[in-house]
């Protein structure tokens, strides 16, 4: 394995500076282990999931690694049901000490955590964001660019935000998310001055990340051109900006002319959980693989890397590929 | 002077592969020479000149300097009333022997200019782009991301869409344009696979940049947050992205709900050129020394790297500073 260390390595006990991004239900314990056995930071997405299955999820990928993972949650409210203190607890009580959050501020649960020994790690989408929350005592921040996939917490672009940020929290290990998915990103944003690179898109081609094989099939497809930034998904999590690949359920919104209301096939069912539960058109649902019915119409999350995105491998194989890529990358450049 | 050379240095006679970009009527004769006398490649913009006003720009540069600079050609024709043929003889003629394009196809003139000995470059806003332009017999690639400045050619951020550019033209020096304003910036677009680093917002903040002081004032107090993407000042110009600092006029629109007719002072002359010509709001009209009245309500183009951007120096110093900045950059992250 090759050695790429920064002070986020140091910090949090990493052999390489790659973070696994929380990309809701398609991240489960065989993903995050996967990662983590790999050397690079694993993380499981919690929002969604109640506390049994929260905690039926970390001590299942505590059984398949010895590395390390940590959880993420998404603060607003508006996106679950259950209160985001109870989910800090549950996590510290099963032992996860690297809690990061987006969506919201971490302030109210920095304590919490601290006070059991846990590392906080905070998204962001400005230089000002991130100076707040490491004002309010944030360990690590996350810079989110636009080009992100899934739910997008700025209109900055990766490349001009992360040079912002860094300089704004000169102190603070600096994690640079959006646009990534191969070793040359990674290399460009450290010498950006980021610390580790997050990348959810290129996780989505991994054997392990639980998607449906034609949600799959769309992410090798898709050129970089190929995603949209909208707030069209919003029912379970309104108003929240997103990027997905452009389907059919996004070509005839356009082609309607991009109404807010009133919109082509609004309320209907599109497809069915595993449970038999049904999936509505528009609905912010993640397609996973016991889903049936047109699952191509569901919000195909995907950053702009996803033109980059296209070799199915086993999570392990992606990281240790990725870690020789970037020091490739940064040997031919110097 | 550190030593950064790339195949576009090599190709260009160029010390750093850095190019100030062709910033339309803020380029100007002393601003290309001294980034020529620098090492690094100086652009003039000629769309909106005629030909008279072309030649002299020329003639004037070349007294300043014995380094290397070029030309920018926007394509389209809705843009200007030269049309590009002339423009492309007129700078043959004087000598050019670098000529970029944008906003339209080079391959009508390649030959042309080919056949005086001359280097095409294409400005492009994908891979497939980049593809055809190289096929079309184009020799340099600029990839122009989305957070750039002024017209934009690209929904593709800079950091998703340069990787994907090199691997579709392996065999063809790639410029990266977008989101770049310093050192780190450089150092991660060469770590992508790019041969130089395009940067227009940086140069705005020179000594010789021609720009009226307010403009350069609200360059140098804007966030990266503080720009707007939008075909708002249309006049002159129609139809085309641009990004501009948020000043009056995009903030009364945005007040009105963003309309596309009947926008707050629609046709109102909100300013005057040294000539006494009225300036209308929503003209594609830099604002220019010379002008009085209004200005800041005239476009403030700049990127998201305006962020970066707060040091008013000489240009051939901003140039020498920069290729430092890149090659600590790149020392650092390896």
């Amino acid at each position: 394995m090759p050695q790429l260390t920064t002070p986020l390595t140091d910090a949090l006990g990493l052999d390489v500076p790659i973070v696994q991004a929380p990309i809701g239900s398609a991240t489960c314990p065989a993903l995050a282990a996967s990662v983590a056995n790999a050397g690079a930071l694993g993380m499981l997405a919690v929002t969604w999931r109640d506390e049994t299955v929260t905690r039926e999820a970390i001590t299942e990928t505590k059984q398949q690694t010895e590395g390390v993972f940590g959880v993420n949650i998404v603060a607003d409210s508006d996106a679950k049901s259950v209160p985001t203190e109870t989910h800090v607890e549950v996590c510290l009580d099963e032992g996860i000490d690297i809690i990061s959050f987006s969506f919201g501020d971490a302030a109210p649960y920095i304590e919490q955590i601290h006070s059991r020994g846990g590392v906080v790690l905070q998204s962001v989408g400005s230089a000002a964001e991130a100076k707040d929350a490491v004002d309010a005592g944030v360990d690590i921040i996350v810079a989110q660019g636009w080009e992100a996939g899934g739910h997008v917490q700025s209109e900055v672009a990766t490349l001009p935000l992360v040079p912002r940020v860094v300089d704004a929290v000169p102190d603070t290990p600096v994690i640079a998310a959006g646009g990534i998915a191969d070793g040359r990103g990674i290399a460009a944003v450290l010498t950006l001055g980021a610390t580790g690179a997050w990348l959810g898109t290129r996780f989505l081609l991994t054997e392990e990340a639980y998607v449906h094989r034609l949600y799959r099939r769309r992410v090798i497809e898709a050129e970089e051109t190929d995603t949209v930034y909208s707030t069209l998904f919003d029912e379970g999590w309104p108003d929240v900006p997103h990027r997905v690949i452009e389907n059919g359920t996004v070509a005839e919104w356009k082609a309607a002319e991009q109404p807010s209301t009133e919109r082509p096939g609004e309320g209907d069912v599109v497809a069915e959980t595993g449970d038999g539960n049904p999936v509505r058109r528009y609905e912010d649902s993640l397609a996973v693989p016991e889903m049936s019915g047109d699952v191509e119409a569901l919000p195909l999350y995907a950053g702009q890397s996803v033109g980059l995105t296209q070799e199915l491998q086993p999570a392990d194989e992606l990281v240790a590929g990725l870690a020789e890529e970037a020091l490739a990358a940064l040997e031919r450049a110097d």
